[in-house]
């Protein structure tokens, strides 16, 4: 007999095998019939795999149905079945590669013999595949001992399993496949009962793809679709990639002239052109009041920094492959003289024989390694090397002084605390700084303002004592909720992220300290009785932190602000301060960021605002549209008038017609315009047309500039309704940690 | 006969051989007896040289005295030899290598024997020097052929001067000395007529100099000192030294905490602290409001860029030695494997074989050359090699992208230009940026905030059509004027920098080009009526340029702002715009930075100030000085009125005597004290202390306040007054171009 133990609590005695499919049905029929899947002690499975008593007492168990956001990840792999076979079906002789789900659908890599599928073999597809739910045939799972299985999938001629098989899955003994008719794969499973379950699929687009990342393979294609229990989710899903597609801050970044990025200054870095500098200059403006209201103090830094320091931090090498190469500057003269002249063929032997001896670098057998742990010896002496080795026995044998591009400011600001001796009285010290920091991001995965190679920080580092760690973190995320919510942003969940005691990452710190720094931030939590969820294995390598991750109005989930507490860099670089006793002290540091990066948090800025940013922070707030050359004199004054009230205006003298007018400034998301004609002249008015509004109908220039004005000083939101319930993607930060 | 034209453009017929003595002997007694030395066709020469026709009519002459300049660099040079002579005779043996003159004074490079000279010295070597000075004796210039002076130096046991003729004089067939007494020193004069002309001398600083900067060779001792005719200028001279040693901005940078160097961090790169960052950030929302006045648009570009961009503006190779070398990054992964596989020593044979074809690098001749211009082939194929070797060939077969650390910005707004069709409507476009730029200095030219490796230019760039330059060019100049005078350095010259056509650096571009930008500045500088000098040779590559020379309150020159005009970057990046023909056309760019650098600029306002900052700078404005802690709640108002109107204040709410509170804020030069004791508490009254004016009296909160508030606002400057007449450095600038 098994035990099965129900989500209610109660437990029941199922004769052994019973499969998940007879216990709903127990239950009642209508859960039968919703019935997608099941999960057994944590695991999803299928409906028909027989139960069994493991080391438990009783088999957890729970039965998914379309309401279950696990349902729908077994819903989208069966799906990319359902896909595989109507390709192969259309094309015979495909070879399958993978084929999973992915946060939004699924996809299947493959390959077609002779020809590349497009797009436009898509419907042909989807037909097939609406047969095939339309046919509702049962996925049916088998097993086989694995040389069986190598000898099975090479007689359908799918090379690439065999390869997978010979590869990665040989250590199994037992290997599971799942048939649907005449379609059998390679597959762990979990799967719906019968393909009459995917109440709505659709292919969405196609994409090269190397087997395994491996750019040396021939390229194969990737299929991607998505799939739905649901019709209506589907249609929601779609309009919601159309929204996001029209929202898209590349697009509309382009549009309105805020940023560019330019292939001769490279991938990643952004260029901000004027508005969108003039909307960074605004937030920047705004942050710095904000921080000198709360005792903050400015700091600059430099963009490099030499090696050492980011040994000193542990940055470096933890992190090397995420930063810029170091910059490596030979410190000798005469080296660096017969380097170039090597290079550049121009020095004789005469010259280097003079340079070696000057450079101090000895002709033969060199103590110093090549690189690595242990010394090498060179067999040559430096005048029997050809160009080739001269050049390498230099490099290896020449001191470098190296830098890096800063991929973080906290060392720099580290150094402003270090520059002065510190007393309990100057603490707590908040600095802050715009800082631009640059991290190496695999040109791949960059994407407009998301994901740069340079970004700036909204950065400040506190130093404070251990009594005032509780107060400062409290200050700090009343700041990031203040800066959320005057943008607009102030739908967002809070999570802890702790360290992971079995991450190496995190070994080099202290359990206790760990311990108390996360009791500490959970402790600042519960006072101000904020929600949050738990990120195991999600803090920085120096201490835990708390992610505001925010929700834009398409409901994607976006990581931004971050506060830190770190035990940990104040002593590795020994930080003091003369505490009240006269002894020396260590502080502890926070670091915070409430916007994260300037760049990514502009592009999401962007797309919540579909580029109609707010009156206060739009680069152009309001446009003078004359009806006519016969009111330029009178439209000038208006001009001047909104000038000298510190607006941010234009007036558009073109000759056209006002209606053409009016949509110009409409389609570049100008907040107010004030058009003037004849009768606004006579009477010192304007008639005051709002972005979204629209007319507003006639009303006296000064009413118009209080109006205006008020809407700037109260930072009035424009009304953002959410757009969408099932956004799912949450995207990696780009925040302060990496 | 000789034919001399004097100065009054009078001609004169003199026996041959006359001597410029015997001309002013017959001008007159007083002129033969302030004789110094004279100027024979542009030559400066001594008071006995015989003149003699040369290829003009008549040998332009004219008497130096003490009032000519050139008459100080004659004393000074003569000096040197006087303290040479006195060395000599207290350290006999001494070998002497150059004694040339330096803007403020002169040096002699010595080695004695067996010890090392030291500022203990200095008494004993100027006693001598007095001697020599009082005995009044001539110097007497000889000449040798170059094989007699040769054997006349090796004889006097002068190594060193054996060497130079050896190595650069030999060419010469006849060398010249001038003898003193027992002194001779291989040297091509002018002197003055006798050591008594000497009024004024003192020995300076004592330092370690290579021969001919020679690292290789023995280090030589170089004995600083200066002259003047007169102890009174020598007193003004000295006193300037001191109070240029009082105002250092090291110095005062430290004491205020306005900025550090971290040897973490590396030479030259400036940490801005709280303080120095609160005026930077003040100076710069100054320049903001400003530029925003002038229709200024704001961009922001990263600090790094690919070798491609400044290959294309030509930046790169040109100016390699002072850039920070490039930024190598692999773009192949495969290749970045096996390169960091043989380096830390990881990689088998079967594994590098792989990397290697996945990268696509043959095993063996290379057609890609290892550098320079002609291919090279290696002579083994890669598996032949030592990892040494490997490594070599593989550095110069990858693919590399490299990217350099920016060393200006003009690169990056051409690519904001360049990133949308542009039309003579938008022109002129003035694209301005804080941007930071780094150059590389070599590490002995480093000082302070005045020669760093990193800074940050208040920089713009003008796009205009032809007919725009004369407006924009004039619109700069009166910026950089309204900037200048706004900070108390009103006091500049003004240079207009041309090229010159015989140095290769300005030949990249047609005279013709060189010459109208060269003519339009002239007349916009006549137009404003601005008196300017011309600087042959200093122009920028890309333009002419004018350059503001400010005179501090020591007198010292120093080159700032600067605005200069470009036809050339434009060309190289194909800039276009479409005219009101509806035509393509090529607008020209205006490049200005009325700050230059705004760490120098900052380094020298610290000086200037003495680092008292006016009011509307002062990191810290007003600090509320409680005479006892009874008065602790009214003090507390007193700050909080103060910040609540906007202003920098604190409050001394130390357990001090107010004496000490006052001495304390007058250290720290703090421009304004507000004293509060009882009285004052009760009468709603502060007792108003100036930094510099003293004690004012009591007088209304709300008074001081309004008094604060107008000096902020007009942005008054403090009283500096010039301190000295007699400055002669001119800095070299750290401005836009190099």
């Amino acid at each position: 007999m098994v035990q099965i133990k129900l989500p209610d609590g109660s437990i029941k005695e199922f004769p052994d095998g019973i499969r998940p499919r007879d216990v709903a049905a127990g239950i009642g029929k209508r859960l039968a019939d919703a019935a997608v899947a099941a999960v057994a002690d944590g695991t999803i499975v299928d409906l028909d795999r027989p139960l069994e008593n493991g080391t438990t007492d009783a088999v957890e168990m729970r039965i998914l149905t379309p309401r279950d956001r696990e349902a729908l990840d077994v819903l989208r792999h069966s799906t990319a079945h359902i896909m595989a076979r109507a390709i192969m079906r259309l094309f015979p002789g495909v070879r399958l590669a993978f084929g999973p789900t992915t946060a939004n659908g699924f996809y299947y890599d493959v390959e077609v013999d002779g020809r590349s599928l497009s797009e436009s073999d898509f419907a042909a597809i989807e037909d097939e595949m609406a047969k095939i739910v339309k046919d509702a045939e049962p996925f049916e799972r088998f097993s086989l001992p694995v040389e069986d299985a190598r000898q099975f999938v090479a007689d359908l001629g799918q090379d690439l399993k065999v390869e997978h098989i010979d590869g990665e899955l040989h250590k199994y003994g037992i290997l599971s496949f799942y048939r649907q008719g005449e379609f059998v794969d390679l597959c762990r499973g979990p799967h719906i009962p019968n393909a009459g379950k995917v109440g709505a699929f659709k292919l969405l687009s196609i994409a090269g793809a190397y087997w395994k990342g491996r750019t040396d393979r021939k390229m194969l294609q990737r299929v991607y679709g998505t799939a739905f229990f649901d019709k209506k989710e589907l249609d929601a899903y779609l309009a919601q990639v159309e929204e996001a597609r029209r929202r898209d801050h590349r697009k509309i970044g382009k549009e309105l002239g805020l940023f560019t990025i330019s292939p001769l200054v490279g991938k990643g870095l952004i260029l901000w052109m004027p508005k969108g500098a003039t909307v960074r200059g605004l937030l920047e403006t705004f942050m710095k009041a904000e921080l000198l209201k709360r005792g903050y103090q400015p700091v600059y830094t430099p963009h490099i920094g030499k090696i050492d320091l980011y040994q000193c931090s542990g940055h470096y090498p933890k992190y090397r492959d995420a930063q810029f190469p170091p910059l490596k500057m030979l410190t000798d003269d005469a080296a660096k003289e017969l380097l170039d002249g090597l290079h550049a063929g121009t020095v004789d032997e005469a010259a280097q024989r003079t340079l070696l001896a000057r450079a101090g670098i000895p002709e033969r057998l060199p103590e110093k390694p090549l690189d690595g742990e242990s010394p090498r010896a060179y067999s040559k002496s430096f005048f029997e090397m050809t160009d080739g080795e001269k050049i390498a026995y230099l490099e290896a044998n020449c001191d470098y002084e190296e830098y890096l591009l800063k991929p973080m400011n906290c060392p720099h600001h580290i150094q402003i605390y270090a520059a002065e001796p510190r007393s309990y009285r100057d603490l707590p010290l908040r600095l802050a700084e715009f800082g631009t920091v640059y991290r190496y991001e695999q040109s791949g995965e960059l994407s407009g303002l998301t994901r740069v190679r340079g970004f700036t920080q909204d950065d400040a580092h506190l130093f404070c004592t251990h009594d005032q760690v509780k107060d400062e973190f409290k200050s700090t995320m009343e700041l990031t909720q203040f800066v959320l919510s005057s943008l607009g942003l102030g739908d967002y969940k809070i999570r802890l992220s702790k360290h992971d005691p079995s991450d190496p990452k995190f070994q080099g710190v202290d359990g206790d300290i760990w311990r108390r720094a996360e009791d500490e931030i959970a402790a600042v939590l519960d006072e101000m009785k904020l929600p949050y969820f738990v990120g195991t294995g999600e803090a920085a390598f120096y201490g835990p932190k708390v992610d505001f991750i925010v929700r834009d109005c398409l409901g994607r989930e976006w990581q931004l602000g971050t506060v830190q507490l770190d035990y940990v860099l104040p002593e590795r670089f020994k930080l003091e301060y003369i505490g009240q006793d006269n002894h020396l002290h260590r502080p502890v540091m926070i670091h915070r960021a409430p916007f994260g990066s300037l760049e990514r948090f502009f592009g999401i800025l962007i797309e919540h605002f579909a580029g109609a940013f707010p009156l206060w922070l739009a680069p152009e707030q309001v446009r003078v549209l004359p009806i006519s050359d016969k009111v330029a004199d009178y439209a000038g004054d208006v001009l001047h008038r909104l000038l000298a009230a510190g607006f941010r205006a234009t007036l558009d003298h073109r000759p056209e017609k006002i209606n053409a007018k009016i949509r110009y400034a409409q389609l570049e998301k100008i907040p107010v315009m004030l058009v003037v004609g004849a009768k606004e002249a006579e009477q010192e008015a304007v008639a005051y047309r709002d972005r979204t509004a629209g007319d507003l109908g006639a009303m006296p220039l000064a009413q118009a500039i209080a109006r205006i004005q008020r809407e700037v000083e109260e930072r009035t939101m424009p009304q953002v309704a959410p757009l969408a319930a099932a956004a799912e993607a949450e995207e990696k930060a780009e925040g302060h940690e990496y």
